[in-house]
Protein backbone atom coordinates (compact mmCIF):
# COMPACT_ATOMS: atom_id res chain seq x y z
CA UNK A 1 0.00 0.00 0.00
CA UNK A 2 1.09 3.22 -1.04
CA UNK A 3 2.16 6.23 1.93
CA UNK A 4 1.73 10.08 1.68
CA UNK A 5 3.87 12.44 3.40
CA UNK A 6 3.12 16.08 4.14
CA UNK A 7 5.63 18.66 5.14
CA UNK A 8 8.69 20.53 4.44
CA UNK A 9 10.94 20.41 1.94
CA UNK A 10 14.27 22.93 2.87
CA UNK A 11 17.65 23.48 2.11
CA UNK A 12 19.92 22.79 5.60
CA UNK A 13 23.14 24.00 6.99
CA UNK A 14 24.86 22.51 9.70
CA UNK A 15 27.98 22.41 11.59
CA UNK A 16 28.42 19.54 14.14
CA UNK A 17 31.56 17.99 15.36
CA UNK A 18 32.37 15.98 12.19
CA UNK A 19 32.68 18.89 9.71
CA UNK A 20 29.76 20.74 8.19
CA UNK A 21 27.19 20.71 5.40
CA UNK A 22 25.99 24.09 3.78
CA UNK A 23 22.86 23.94 1.95
CA UNK A 24 22.02 20.25 1.49
CA UNK A 25 18.87 18.74 1.23
CA UNK A 26 17.01 18.91 4.12
CA UNK A 27 13.30 19.14 5.23
CA UNK A 28 10.74 16.61 7.31
CA UNK A 29 8.94 15.55 3.55
CA UNK A 30 11.81 15.05 2.30
CA UNK A 31 14.37 12.47 4.71
CA UNK A 32 10.63 10.51 5.11
CA UNK A 33 10.18 10.09 1.46
CA UNK A 34 13.60 9.06 1.23
CA UNK A 35 13.65 6.24 3.96
CA UNK A 36 9.86 4.89 2.94
CA UNK A 37 10.68 4.73 -0.41
CA UNK A 38 12.52 1.54 0.57
CA UNK A 39 9.54 -0.15 1.69
CA UNK A 40 6.37 1.51 -0.94
CA UNK A 41 5.09 3.89 -3.28
CA UNK A 42 5.25 7.12 -1.42
CA UNK A 43 3.57 10.58 -2.56
CA UNK A 44 5.41 13.85 -1.32
CA UNK A 45 3.31 16.63 -0.61
CA UNK A 46 5.31 20.05 -0.04
CA UNK A 47 6.73 23.16 -1.61
CA UNK A 48 9.94 24.96 -2.70
CA UNK A 49 10.79 28.22 -4.41
CA UNK A 50 12.28 28.95 -7.17
CA UNK A 51 15.72 28.69 -6.07
CA UNK A 52 15.57 24.72 -5.37
CA UNK A 53 18.03 23.24 -7.18
CA UNK A 54 17.09 20.70 -9.92
CA UNK A 55 19.33 17.81 -8.91
CA UNK A 56 18.06 17.31 -5.45
CA UNK A 57 14.46 16.85 -7.41
CA UNK A 58 15.95 14.43 -9.87
CA UNK A 59 17.35 12.37 -6.87
CA UNK A 60 14.17 12.21 -5.00
CA UNK A 61 12.48 11.60 -8.64
CA UNK A 62 15.28 8.80 -9.18
CA UNK A 63 13.99 7.28 -5.75
CA UNK A 64 10.63 6.47 -7.35
CA UNK A 65 8.83 9.43 -4.95
CA UNK A 66 5.68 10.72 -6.48
CA UNK A 67 6.28 14.52 -6.99
CA UNK A 68 2.85 15.60 -8.20
CA UNK A 69 1.93 17.41 -5.06
CA UNK A 70 4.99 19.25 -4.79
CA UNK A 71 4.39 22.68 -4.99
CA UNK A 72 6.84 25.15 -6.70
CA UNK A 73 6.07 28.86 -6.38
CA UNK A 74 7.39 32.08 -6.57
CA UNK A 75 9.89 32.52 -3.94
CA UNK A 76 13.05 31.11 -2.15
CA UNK A 77 12.87 27.67 -0.22
CA UNK A 78 12.66 26.91 3.40
CA UNK A 79 16.05 27.23 5.06
CA UNK A 80 17.08 26.05 8.36
CA UNK A 81 20.79 26.83 10.10
CA UNK A 82 21.86 24.88 12.52
CA UNK A 83 24.64 23.77 14.97
CA UNK A 84 25.41 21.06 16.73
CA UNK A 85 27.43 20.68 20.11
CA UNK A 86 30.36 18.07 21.29
CA UNK A 87 27.08 16.27 22.71
CA UNK A 88 25.05 15.90 19.69
CA UNK A 89 21.86 16.01 22.01
CA UNK A 90 22.31 19.42 22.03
CA UNK A 91 21.61 22.23 19.21
CA UNK A 92 21.39 25.49 18.86
CA UNK A 93 19.26 27.26 15.91
CA UNK A 94 20.96 29.58 14.40
CA UNK A 95 18.41 30.37 11.65
CA UNK A 96 14.83 29.91 10.55
CA UNK A 97 14.09 31.28 6.61
CA UNK A 98 10.01 29.94 6.45
CA UNK A 99 10.11 31.83 2.80
CA UNK A 100 7.76 29.70 0.85
CA UNK A 101 6.95 27.32 3.39
CA UNK A 102 5.69 30.50 5.64
CA UNK A 103 2.05 30.28 3.68
CA UNK A 104 2.35 26.73 2.89
CA UNK A 105 -1.01 24.67 2.28
CA UNK A 106 -1.15 20.95 1.68
CA UNK A 107 -2.93 20.31 -1.83
CA UNK A 108 -3.42 16.73 -2.03
CA UNK A 109 -3.29 15.11 -5.54
CA UNK A 110 -5.58 12.57 -6.14
CA UNK A 111 -3.08 9.93 -5.86
CA UNK A 112 -2.22 11.30 -2.63
CA UNK A 113 -5.41 11.56 -0.93
CA UNK A 114 -5.88 8.25 -1.84
CA UNK A 115 -3.27 6.86 0.06
CA UNK A 116 -4.17 4.55 3.37
CA UNK A 117 -1.09 5.22 5.10
CA UNK A 118 -0.54 9.55 5.88
CA UNK A 119 2.10 10.89 7.67
CA UNK A 120 1.95 14.87 9.15
CA UNK A 121 5.31 16.03 9.25
CA UNK A 122 5.83 18.75 11.58
CA UNK A 123 3.96 21.63 10.96
CA UNK A 124 1.42 23.67 12.49
CA UNK A 125 -1.28 21.80 13.50
CA UNK A 126 -3.86 24.03 11.61
CA UNK A 127 -1.87 22.73 8.19
CA UNK A 128 -2.41 19.14 9.48
CA UNK A 129 -5.55 19.59 10.35
CA UNK A 130 -5.77 20.85 6.64
CA UNK A 131 -4.11 18.27 5.47
CA UNK A 132 -6.11 15.40 7.23
CA UNK A 133 -9.31 16.67 5.78
CA UNK A 134 -8.09 15.93 2.56
CA UNK A 135 -7.16 12.55 3.19
CA UNK A 136 -8.79 8.95 2.56
CA UNK A 137 -6.63 7.08 5.18
CA UNK A 138 -7.29 4.55 6.87
CA UNK A 139 -3.90 4.90 9.36
CA UNK A 140 -1.99 8.23 10.13
CA UNK A 141 0.54 9.12 11.95
CA UNK A 142 1.76 12.48 12.98
CA UNK A 143 4.58 14.50 14.42
CA UNK A 144 4.82 17.56 16.32
CA UNK A 145 7.38 19.85 18.15
CA UNK A 146 7.80 22.24 21.39
CA UNK A 147 7.15 24.94 19.90
CA UNK A 148 3.46 24.02 18.88
CA UNK A 149 2.63 22.58 22.06
CA UNK A 150 3.67 25.71 23.20
CA UNK A 151 2.29 28.15 20.64
CA UNK A 152 -0.63 26.17 19.71
CA UNK A 153 -2.06 23.88 22.06
CA UNK A 154 -5.68 23.92 22.01
CA UNK A 155 -5.13 23.17 17.71
CA UNK A 156 -2.70 19.83 18.69
CA UNK A 157 -5.28 18.95 21.12
CA UNK A 158 -7.91 18.88 19.15
CA UNK A 159 -5.77 16.70 16.30
CA UNK A 160 -4.46 14.63 18.65
CA UNK A 161 -8.21 13.46 18.71
CA UNK A 162 -8.17 12.16 14.92
CA UNK A 163 -5.26 10.47 14.64
CA UNK A 164 -4.08 7.00 14.96
CA UNK A 165 -0.26 7.38 15.77
CA UNK A 166 1.73 10.28 17.63
CA UNK A 167 5.52 9.70 16.89
CA UNK A 168 7.00 12.33 19.57
CA UNK A 169 10.75 12.42 21.38
CA UNK A 170 10.59 12.62 25.22
CA UNK A 171 10.96 16.00 25.77
CA UNK A 172 7.84 16.90 24.16
CA UNK A 173 5.85 14.12 26.18
CA UNK A 174 6.81 15.46 29.14
CA UNK A 175 6.53 19.51 27.71
CA UNK A 176 2.96 18.09 26.69
CA UNK A 177 1.69 16.37 29.99
CA UNK A 178 4.09 18.15 32.75
CA UNK A 179 4.66 14.52 33.98
CA UNK A 180 8.29 13.69 34.35
CA UNK A 181 7.66 9.62 34.81
CA UNK A 182 8.24 8.80 30.72
CA UNK A 183 5.90 5.89 30.62
CA UNK A 184 3.44 7.27 32.68
CA UNK A 185 3.58 10.69 30.65
CA UNK A 186 3.02 8.54 27.40
CA UNK A 187 0.14 7.10 28.80
CA UNK A 188 -1.54 10.45 29.50
CA UNK A 189 -1.24 11.02 25.69
CA UNK A 190 -2.53 7.87 24.69
CA UNK A 191 -5.80 9.14 26.85
CA UNK A 192 -5.84 12.51 24.82
CA UNK A 193 -6.66 10.47 21.39
CA UNK A 194 -3.97 8.29 19.80
CA UNK A 195 -3.51 4.65 21.24
CA UNK A 196 -0.26 4.07 19.10
CA UNK A 197 2.27 6.48 20.30
CA UNK A 198 6.55 6.24 19.84
CA UNK A 199 8.47 8.12 22.02
CA UNK A 200 11.48 8.85 20.77
CA UNK A 201 14.46 8.84 23.30
CA UNK A 202 17.11 9.30 21.00
CA UNK A 203 20.94 7.86 21.70
CA UNK A 204 18.72 5.11 24.06
CA UNK A 205 15.95 4.55 21.42
CA UNK A 206 12.51 4.46 21.28
CA UNK A 207 9.42 3.24 23.29
CA UNK A 208 6.48 1.66 21.19
CA UNK A 209 3.15 2.17 23.14
CA UNK A 210 -0.11 0.20 21.40
CA UNK A 211 -2.97 0.03 23.68
CA UNK A 212 -1.66 -1.21 26.87
CA UNK A 213 1.70 -2.66 25.50
CA UNK A 214 5.12 -1.89 25.74
CA UNK A 215 7.99 -2.43 23.52
CA UNK A 216 11.59 -1.08 24.49
CA UNK A 217 13.62 -0.62 21.16
CA UNK A 218 17.48 -0.23 21.36
CA UNK A 219 19.06 2.36 19.47
CA UNK A 220 21.98 1.15 17.43
CA UNK A 221 25.62 1.69 19.07
CA UNK A 222 27.22 4.40 16.85
CA UNK A 223 30.86 5.53 17.54
CA UNK A 224 30.62 8.54 15.52
CA UNK A 225 27.32 10.63 14.73
CA UNK A 226 27.77 12.76 12.10
CA UNK A 227 25.08 14.60 11.14
CA UNK A 228 21.16 13.63 13.53
CA UNK A 229 19.43 16.21 11.34
CA UNK A 230 16.39 14.26 9.72
CA UNK A 231 16.70 11.18 12.38
CA UNK A 232 13.13 11.09 13.25
CA UNK A 233 11.77 11.77 9.86
CA UNK A 234 13.98 8.62 8.65
CA UNK A 235 12.42 7.30 11.62
CA UNK A 236 9.20 7.63 10.42
CA UNK A 237 9.68 7.00 7.05
CA UNK A 238 11.12 3.76 7.92
CA UNK A 239 8.31 2.95 10.46
CA UNK A 240 5.48 4.34 8.00
CA UNK A 241 6.97 2.54 5.14
CA UNK A 242 7.11 -0.97 6.69
CA UNK A 243 3.63 -0.16 7.79
CA UNK A 244 2.03 0.60 4.74
CA UNK A 245 4.27 -2.59 3.02
CA UNK A 246 2.76 -4.94 4.98
CA UNK A 247 -0.08 -3.21 5.12
CA UNK A 248 -0.87 -4.08 8.72
CA UNK A 249 -1.54 -2.33 12.00
CA UNK A 250 -1.04 -4.95 14.44
CA UNK A 251 1.48 -4.84 17.60
CA UNK A 252 4.06 -7.70 16.46
CA UNK A 253 4.38 -5.36 12.91
CA UNK A 254 4.42 -2.40 14.58
CA UNK A 255 7.72 -3.19 16.57
CA UNK A 256 9.39 -4.56 13.13
CA UNK A 257 8.13 -1.34 11.84
CA UNK A 258 10.07 0.49 14.79
CA UNK A 259 13.32 -1.44 14.13
CA UNK A 260 13.17 -0.58 10.79
CA UNK A 261 12.72 2.91 11.62
CA UNK A 262 15.56 2.57 13.98
CA UNK A 263 17.76 1.31 11.28
CA UNK A 264 17.26 3.73 8.52
CA UNK A 265 17.37 6.88 10.83
CA UNK A 266 20.84 5.10 12.46
CA UNK A 267 22.06 4.89 8.72
CA UNK A 268 21.19 8.80 8.42
CA UNK A 269 23.05 10.07 11.02
CA UNK A 270 26.06 8.35 9.87
CA UNK A 271 26.78 10.78 6.96
CA UNK A 272 25.53 14.13 6.39
CA UNK A 273 22.54 15.59 5.20
CA UNK A 274 20.66 12.56 3.34
CA UNK A 275 22.93 10.95 1.77
CA UNK A 276 23.25 8.26 4.54
CA UNK A 277 19.44 7.07 3.35
CA UNK A 278 20.45 7.76 -0.55
CA UNK A 279 23.40 5.47 -0.27
CA UNK A 280 21.95 2.46 1.35
CA UNK A 281 20.02 -0.40 -0.21
CA UNK A 282 17.12 -2.84 1.15
CA UNK A 283 20.18 -5.23 1.90
CA UNK A 284 21.91 -2.78 3.98
CA UNK A 285 18.73 -1.89 6.25
CA UNK A 286 18.00 -5.89 6.38
CA UNK A 287 21.51 -6.35 7.91
CA UNK A 288 20.78 -3.35 10.40
CA UNK A 289 17.56 -4.64 11.56
CA UNK A 290 19.59 -7.93 12.24
CA UNK A 291 22.09 -6.15 13.96
CA UNK A 292 19.11 -4.74 16.37
CA UNK A 293 18.25 -8.39 16.82
CA UNK A 294 21.47 -9.24 17.90
CA UNK A 295 21.73 -6.22 20.02
CA UNK A 296 18.81 -7.81 22.06
CA UNK A 297 19.14 -11.30 22.41
CA UNK A 298 19.65 -12.91 25.98
CA UNK B 1 30.49 -19.97 43.98
CA UNK B 2 29.84 -17.35 46.78
CA UNK B 3 30.43 -13.31 46.04
CA UNK B 4 31.91 -10.80 48.64
CA UNK B 5 30.68 -7.27 48.80
CA UNK B 6 32.72 -4.46 50.39
CA UNK B 7 31.08 -1.06 50.88
CA UNK B 8 28.75 1.42 53.22
CA UNK B 9 26.08 0.29 55.17
CA UNK B 10 23.80 3.15 55.95
CA UNK B 11 21.20 4.74 57.29
CA UNK B 12 19.16 6.58 54.58
CA UNK B 13 16.51 9.80 54.57
CA UNK B 14 15.23 10.39 51.68
CA UNK B 15 12.02 12.21 49.85
CA UNK B 16 11.01 11.67 46.77
CA UNK B 17 7.69 12.51 45.02
CA UNK B 18 5.96 9.44 46.64
CA UNK B 19 6.63 10.30 50.13
CA UNK B 20 9.36 10.20 52.62
CA UNK B 21 11.29 7.39 54.67
CA UNK B 22 13.52 8.16 57.76
CA UNK B 23 16.63 6.52 58.58
CA UNK B 24 15.72 3.46 56.42
CA UNK B 25 18.38 0.82 55.52
CA UNK B 26 20.47 1.39 53.37
CA UNK B 27 24.36 1.53 51.75
CA UNK B 28 25.84 0.07 48.64
CA UNK B 29 26.59 -3.33 50.80
CA UNK B 30 23.82 -3.42 52.23
CA UNK B 31 21.31 -3.02 48.48
CA UNK B 32 23.87 -5.27 47.45
CA UNK B 33 23.69 -8.57 49.44
CA UNK B 34 19.93 -7.96 49.75
CA UNK B 35 20.07 -8.75 46.10
CA UNK B 36 23.04 -11.08 45.10
CA UNK B 37 21.45 -13.11 48.09
CA UNK B 38 18.82 -14.44 45.58
CA UNK B 39 21.44 -16.09 43.86
CA UNK B 40 24.19 -17.43 46.52
CA UNK B 41 25.99 -17.06 49.23
CA UNK B 42 27.23 -13.74 50.58
CA UNK B 43 29.84 -12.04 52.56
CA UNK B 44 29.37 -8.91 53.49
CA UNK B 45 32.26 -6.19 54.63
CA UNK B 46 31.53 -3.30 56.20
CA UNK B 47 31.14 -0.69 59.24
CA UNK B 48 28.60 0.22 61.30
CA UNK B 49 28.09 2.39 64.76
CA UNK B 50 26.53 1.41 68.15
CA UNK B 51 23.71 2.68 67.38
CA UNK B 52 23.04 1.01 64.00
CA UNK B 53 19.27 -0.91 64.90
CA UNK B 54 19.35 -4.99 65.90
CA UNK B 55 16.55 -5.28 63.12
CA UNK B 56 18.32 -4.33 60.44
CA UNK B 57 21.00 -7.01 61.35
CA UNK B 58 18.45 -9.16 62.12
CA UNK B 59 16.79 -8.48 58.41
CA UNK B 60 20.43 -9.16 56.98
CA UNK B 61 20.94 -12.21 58.42
CA UNK B 62 17.77 -13.89 57.93
CA UNK B 63 18.67 -13.49 54.33
CA UNK B 64 21.65 -15.80 54.72
CA UNK B 65 24.38 -13.08 54.47
CA UNK B 66 27.17 -13.81 55.94
CA UNK B 67 28.14 -10.71 58.37
CA UNK B 68 31.51 -11.62 60.13
CA UNK B 69 32.70 -9.05 58.33
CA UNK B 70 30.37 -6.57 59.19
CA UNK B 71 32.51 -3.87 61.80
CA UNK B 72 30.67 -2.21 64.15
CA UNK B 73 32.70 0.18 66.12
CA UNK B 74 32.30 3.21 68.53
CA UNK B 75 30.34 5.88 66.82
CA UNK B 76 27.08 6.71 64.40
CA UNK B 77 26.72 5.00 61.99
CA UNK B 78 27.23 6.50 58.27
CA UNK B 79 23.74 8.95 57.13
CA UNK B 80 23.19 10.17 54.04
CA UNK B 81 20.23 12.40 53.45
CA UNK B 82 18.83 13.48 49.99
CA UNK B 83 15.96 15.11 47.82
CA UNK B 84 14.85 13.90 44.90
CA UNK B 85 12.92 15.81 42.39
CA UNK B 86 9.49 15.48 39.87
CA UNK B 87 12.42 14.26 37.50
CA UNK B 88 13.94 11.17 39.64
CA UNK B 89 16.67 11.54 37.47
CA UNK B 90 17.60 14.89 39.70
CA UNK B 91 18.42 14.66 43.37
CA UNK B 92 19.88 16.57 46.04
CA UNK B 93 22.07 15.49 48.74
CA UNK B 94 21.27 17.38 51.90
CA UNK B 95 23.38 16.12 54.25
CA UNK B 96 26.77 13.26 54.00
CA UNK B 97 27.53 12.11 57.53
CA UNK B 98 30.04 9.87 56.97
CA UNK B 99 30.63 9.05 60.69
CA UNK B 100 32.29 5.60 60.93
CA UNK B 101 32.51 4.91 57.33
CA UNK B 102 34.80 8.28 57.09
CA UNK B 103 37.76 5.99 58.94
CA UNK B 104 36.84 2.43 57.68
CA UNK B 105 39.53 -0.14 56.38
CA UNK B 106 38.18 -3.23 54.94
CA UNK B 107 39.51 -6.58 56.81
CA UNK B 108 38.00 -9.54 54.65
CA UNK B 109 37.19 -12.50 56.80
CA UNK B 110 39.17 -15.65 55.82
CA UNK B 111 35.51 -16.83 53.97
CA UNK B 112 35.39 -13.39 52.21
CA UNK B 113 39.42 -13.60 50.85
CA UNK B 114 38.36 -16.96 49.59
CA UNK B 115 35.04 -15.83 47.54
CA UNK B 116 35.70 -16.12 44.07
CA UNK B 117 33.98 -13.27 43.11
CA UNK B 118 34.06 -9.29 44.55
CA UNK B 119 32.90 -6.59 44.34
CA UNK B 120 34.15 -3.35 45.26
CA UNK B 121 31.45 -0.70 46.54
CA UNK B 122 31.43 3.12 45.61
CA UNK B 123 34.15 4.10 47.77
CA UNK B 124 37.99 5.70 47.61
CA UNK B 125 40.01 4.17 45.05
CA UNK B 126 42.12 3.41 47.91
CA UNK B 127 39.93 1.35 50.23
CA UNK B 128 38.75 -0.33 46.87
CA UNK B 129 42.64 -1.13 46.56
CA UNK B 130 43.05 -2.21 50.48
CA UNK B 131 40.41 -4.61 49.27
CA UNK B 132 41.79 -5.96 45.86
CA UNK B 133 45.02 -6.71 48.08
CA UNK B 134 43.10 -8.83 50.32
CA UNK B 135 41.37 -11.30 48.27
CA UNK B 136 41.44 -13.89 46.23
CA UNK B 137 39.28 -13.56 43.74
CA UNK B 138 38.83 -14.75 40.37
CA UNK B 139 36.65 -12.05 39.02
CA UNK B 140 36.11 -7.96 40.87
CA UNK B 141 33.36 -5.78 39.43
CA UNK B 142 33.90 -2.17 41.00
CA UNK B 143 31.98 1.02 41.35
CA UNK B 144 32.65 4.31 41.26
CA UNK B 145 30.99 7.84 41.55
CA UNK B 146 31.81 11.19 40.13
CA UNK B 147 33.68 12.79 43.48
CA UNK B 148 36.51 9.59 42.68
CA UNK B 149 36.73 10.34 38.81
CA UNK B 150 37.47 14.41 40.29
CA UNK B 151 39.55 14.21 43.36
CA UNK B 152 41.23 10.49 42.94
CA UNK B 153 41.83 10.55 39.52
CA UNK B 154 45.17 8.85 39.32
CA UNK B 155 44.23 6.02 42.20
CA UNK B 156 40.73 5.18 40.17
CA UNK B 157 42.63 5.19 36.69
CA UNK B 158 45.09 2.70 38.88
CA UNK B 159 42.41 0.34 39.93
CA UNK B 160 40.47 0.01 36.65
CA UNK B 161 43.82 -1.51 35.35
CA UNK B 162 43.14 -4.39 38.01
CA UNK B 163 39.49 -5.53 37.80
CA UNK B 164 37.71 -7.34 35.30
CA UNK B 165 34.49 -5.07 35.02
CA UNK B 166 33.41 -1.50 35.91
CA UNK B 167 30.01 -1.13 36.64
CA UNK B 168 29.53 2.92 36.10
CA UNK B 169 26.53 5.29 35.09
CA UNK B 170 26.58 7.20 31.66
CA UNK B 171 27.44 10.32 33.18
CA UNK B 172 30.46 9.41 35.33
CA UNK B 173 31.56 7.67 31.27
CA UNK B 174 31.41 10.99 30.01
CA UNK B 175 33.17 12.45 33.20
CA UNK B 176 35.71 10.12 32.84
CA UNK B 177 36.81 10.58 29.80
CA UNK B 178 35.95 13.87 28.77
CA UNK B 179 33.79 12.19 25.63
CA UNK B 180 29.90 12.83 24.75
CA UNK B 181 29.39 10.06 22.73
CA UNK B 182 28.94 6.58 25.10
CA UNK B 183 29.90 4.08 22.88
CA UNK B 184 33.45 5.93 22.14
CA UNK B 185 33.68 6.91 25.42
CA UNK B 186 32.95 3.43 26.95
CA UNK B 187 35.45 2.16 24.49
CA UNK B 188 38.49 4.19 25.97
CA UNK B 189 37.56 2.78 29.65
CA UNK B 190 37.76 -0.45 28.35
CA UNK B 191 41.16 0.87 27.13
CA UNK B 192 42.25 1.63 30.70
CA UNK B 193 41.58 -1.76 32.00
CA UNK B 194 38.29 -3.30 32.55
CA UNK B 195 37.28 -5.57 29.30
CA UNK B 196 33.63 -5.65 30.83
CA UNK B 197 31.68 -2.88 31.53
CA UNK B 198 28.13 -1.80 32.52
CA UNK B 199 27.15 1.28 31.17
CA UNK B 200 23.98 2.12 33.17
CA UNK B 201 21.26 4.63 31.64
CA UNK B 202 18.60 4.53 34.49
CA UNK B 203 15.08 4.89 32.95
CA UNK B 204 17.05 4.16 29.90
CA UNK B 205 18.48 0.89 30.59
CA UNK B 206 22.05 -0.09 30.18
CA UNK B 207 24.66 -1.15 27.89
CA UNK B 208 26.78 -4.14 28.57
CA UNK B 209 30.13 -3.83 26.80
CA UNK B 210 32.37 -7.08 26.73
CA UNK B 211 35.14 -7.25 24.89
CA UNK B 212 34.14 -5.86 21.31
CA UNK B 213 30.66 -6.81 21.75
CA UNK B 214 27.76 -4.86 23.10
CA UNK B 215 24.42 -5.80 24.42
CA UNK B 216 21.40 -3.39 25.30
CA UNK B 217 19.01 -4.33 28.27
CA UNK B 218 15.77 -1.84 28.15
CA UNK B 219 14.54 -0.41 31.46
CA UNK B 220 11.80 -1.92 33.04
CA UNK B 221 8.73 0.30 32.39
CA UNK B 222 7.59 1.56 35.44
CA UNK B 223 4.60 4.24 36.08
CA UNK B 224 5.60 5.10 39.40
CA UNK B 225 9.48 5.24 40.92
CA UNK B 226 9.15 5.58 44.57
CA UNK B 227 12.70 5.87 45.39
CA UNK B 228 15.54 4.98 43.12
CA UNK B 229 18.06 4.80 46.02
CA UNK B 230 20.02 1.85 46.05
CA UNK B 231 18.81 1.20 42.35
CA UNK B 232 22.70 1.08 41.24
CA UNK B 233 23.49 -1.53 44.08
CA UNK B 234 21.23 -4.00 43.65
CA UNK B 235 21.64 -4.40 39.86
CA UNK B 236 25.22 -5.06 40.93
CA UNK B 237 23.90 -7.17 43.48
CA UNK B 238 21.40 -9.05 40.57
CA UNK B 239 24.45 -8.99 38.24
CA UNK B 240 27.15 -10.67 40.29
CA UNK B 241 24.67 -12.63 41.97
CA UNK B 242 23.54 -14.10 39.05
CA UNK B 243 27.49 -14.60 37.64
CA UNK B 244 28.50 -16.12 41.11
CA UNK B 245 25.75 -18.60 40.91
CA UNK B 246 26.49 -19.62 37.42
CA UNK B 247 29.89 -19.35 37.79
CA UNK B 248 30.55 -18.02 34.21
CA UNK B 249 31.81 -15.25 32.90
CA UNK B 250 30.84 -15.44 29.32
CA UNK B 251 29.22 -12.80 27.14
CA UNK B 252 26.03 -15.40 27.38
CA UNK B 253 25.77 -15.55 31.15
CA UNK B 254 26.61 -11.59 31.90
CA UNK B 255 23.99 -10.41 29.38
CA UNK B 256 21.54 -12.79 31.47
CA UNK B 257 23.12 -11.15 34.41
CA UNK B 258 22.28 -7.51 33.50
CA UNK B 259 18.85 -8.83 32.81
CA UNK B 260 18.78 -10.13 36.22
CA UNK B 261 20.52 -6.95 37.83
CA UNK B 262 17.66 -4.62 35.97
CA UNK B 263 15.01 -6.94 37.38
CA UNK B 264 15.98 -6.84 40.80
CA UNK B 265 16.36 -3.36 40.27
CA UNK B 266 13.38 -2.56 39.13
CA UNK B 267 11.83 -4.13 42.14
CA UNK B 268 13.59 -1.62 44.39
CA UNK B 269 12.69 1.17 42.84
CA UNK B 270 8.88 0.29 43.78
CA UNK B 271 9.17 0.70 47.32
CA UNK B 272 11.11 2.62 49.97
CA UNK B 273 14.17 1.61 51.32
CA UNK B 274 15.46 -2.04 50.71
CA UNK B 275 11.60 -2.91 51.10
CA UNK B 276 11.61 -3.52 47.40
CA UNK B 277 14.19 -6.16 47.86
CA UNK B 278 13.25 -7.71 51.19
CA UNK B 279 9.82 -8.18 50.26
CA UNK B 280 10.38 -10.61 46.66
CA UNK B 281 11.11 -14.11 46.10
CA UNK B 282 12.97 -15.76 43.42
CA UNK B 283 9.76 -16.49 41.28
CA UNK B 284 8.92 -12.68 41.36
CA UNK B 285 12.63 -12.16 39.92
CA UNK B 286 12.19 -14.54 37.46
CA UNK B 287 8.67 -13.38 36.34
CA UNK B 288 10.15 -9.83 36.04
CA UNK B 289 13.26 -11.54 33.76
CA UNK B 290 10.40 -12.88 31.20
CA UNK B 291 8.55 -9.57 31.34
CA UNK B 292 11.61 -8.22 30.50
CA UNK B 293 12.27 -10.98 28.03
CA UNK B 294 9.07 -9.63 25.78
CA UNK B 295 9.71 -6.07 26.07
CA UNK B 296 12.07 -6.27 23.89
CA UNK B 297 11.39 -9.64 21.23
CA UNK B 298 10.78 -8.44 18.10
Amino acid sequence: MSVTVVGSVALDTVDTPSGENIEGLGGAATFFSLAAANYTDVNLVGVIGTDFPKEHIDLLASKGINLEGLEQVEGKTFRWKGHYHDDLNVRDTLETHLNVFEHFEPKLPQVAQDAPYLFCGNAHPAIQMMTLEQSNHKFVALDTMNLWIDIAHDELTDILKKIDCLIINDEEVIQLTQDHNLIRATRKIQEMGPKIICTKKGEHGCLLFHGDQIFSAPAYPMMEVVDPTGAGDSFAGGFMGYIAQQDDTSFNTLKKAVIHGSAVASHLCSQFGPDGLTKINKDDIEARVQEFAELVKF
